[in-house]
């Protein structure tokens, strides 16, 4: 860390890769440390484990279709302020247990964060299939990386037991959706508290 | 309707009495109408018939526990912006039926707009017991009406069936939580969502 980076506001970022709201979130935190507003770690997590805790065996948006319908439309209306891609994907929610693992090899190697909006983006604004080493292999050879060695530690036992310790992590810290942010201890949820997190960041 | 009115960008605001991010929305469109931004219609409805649709015999808020910590923590904050009382209520949510009914009642009389804010300040500001006669007559009162034939009227079978039918209009164009905006016929869910829905409207 640099002591330029040492000054900024602290936020940490909570995302799962199938979770519709936090590829907003993920083009939103990049904007910031683009802009030189912020430091953020990411820290990807599964929801599915969360969901099963809530009596979910889906995403809410699925179970519950009129909240999907209006999301979808919602999704559309915050993917066109931001110029973002969007393609509703043949498949939601896509299984993410090997593209969040994809990240945090990534994030450890120093191009997670790349990848983090990489595989946003091909998702939910080019219908790339992320839950399979296919598709996954395509978004990292599109950052001149290669996919079999990362793709093999991604499904490696330390960085499945480094995930499930992530997601205990975020239930004993309060989280219940995604994308989460924390200023500190202070849990903020959805994009839309992006703002507030990092004005209590720098409080 | 003035002709100035019928200048003003047009929203319909949906709200149920219980909901807690409906208080929030009632003050941001009254300050809307005040500032001469806006037209608002004022729309109750009940959200238990629409949450039983989906299962729920509950508030989400009380189903979901972390959720619902993370509401009163986010109303707390949402509520001090604003300069608005909060008392988190000794029973939540409220019976509103009665209290949706008198607001259409008010609505009908020219007073509705305001009782709805006096309204959502006991509920939620001063744990008033919104959902009993003695609480909403102390709301009355303080505005200077006279609670007998209201609550008479509130709970006679023609407002019923007004509420009952709103709920079901609500349903039939997508409503799924409070508060919600209409904008023409695009529904915008959340008081985060206003904004948005008054760019809508403008357009």
């Amino acid at each position: 860390m640099t002591s330029a980076q040492a000054q900024l506001p602290r936020i940490e970022f909570w995302f799962d890769p199938a979770s519709t709201y936090s590829y907003i979130a993920a083009a939103d935190v990049a904007r910031l440390e683009a802009e030189g507003r912020a430091h953020v770690d990411y820290r990807p997590f599964l929801l599915g484990p969360i969901f099963a805790r809530q009596g979910w065996a889906d995403s809410p948006f699925n179970l519950y279709p009129a909240k999907g319908d209006y999301m979808w439309r919602d999704l559309a209306r915050l993917c066109a302020e931001r110029q973002l891609p969007l393609q509703r994907p043949s498949r939601f929610p896509r299984h993410s247990v090997l593209s969040a693992g994809v990240a945090l090899v990534g994030l450890d190697a120093g191009w997670g964060k790349r990848f983090v909006m990489a595989m946003y983006r091909a998702n939910f604004g080019e219908d790339v299939d992320i839950a399979t080493t296919d598709g996954l292999a395509r978004v990292l050879r599109d950052l001149d990386l290669d996919p079999a060695p990362i793709l093999a530690d991604a499904s490696a036992p330390p960085i499945r037991a480094r995930l499930r310790a992530a997601t205990g992590e975020a239930v004993a810290r309060g989280v219940f959706g995604a994308p989460s942010f924390f200023a500190g201890d202070t849990l903020f949820w959805g994009t839309d508290r992006l703002d507030t997190a990092l004005r209590h960041a720098q409080a």
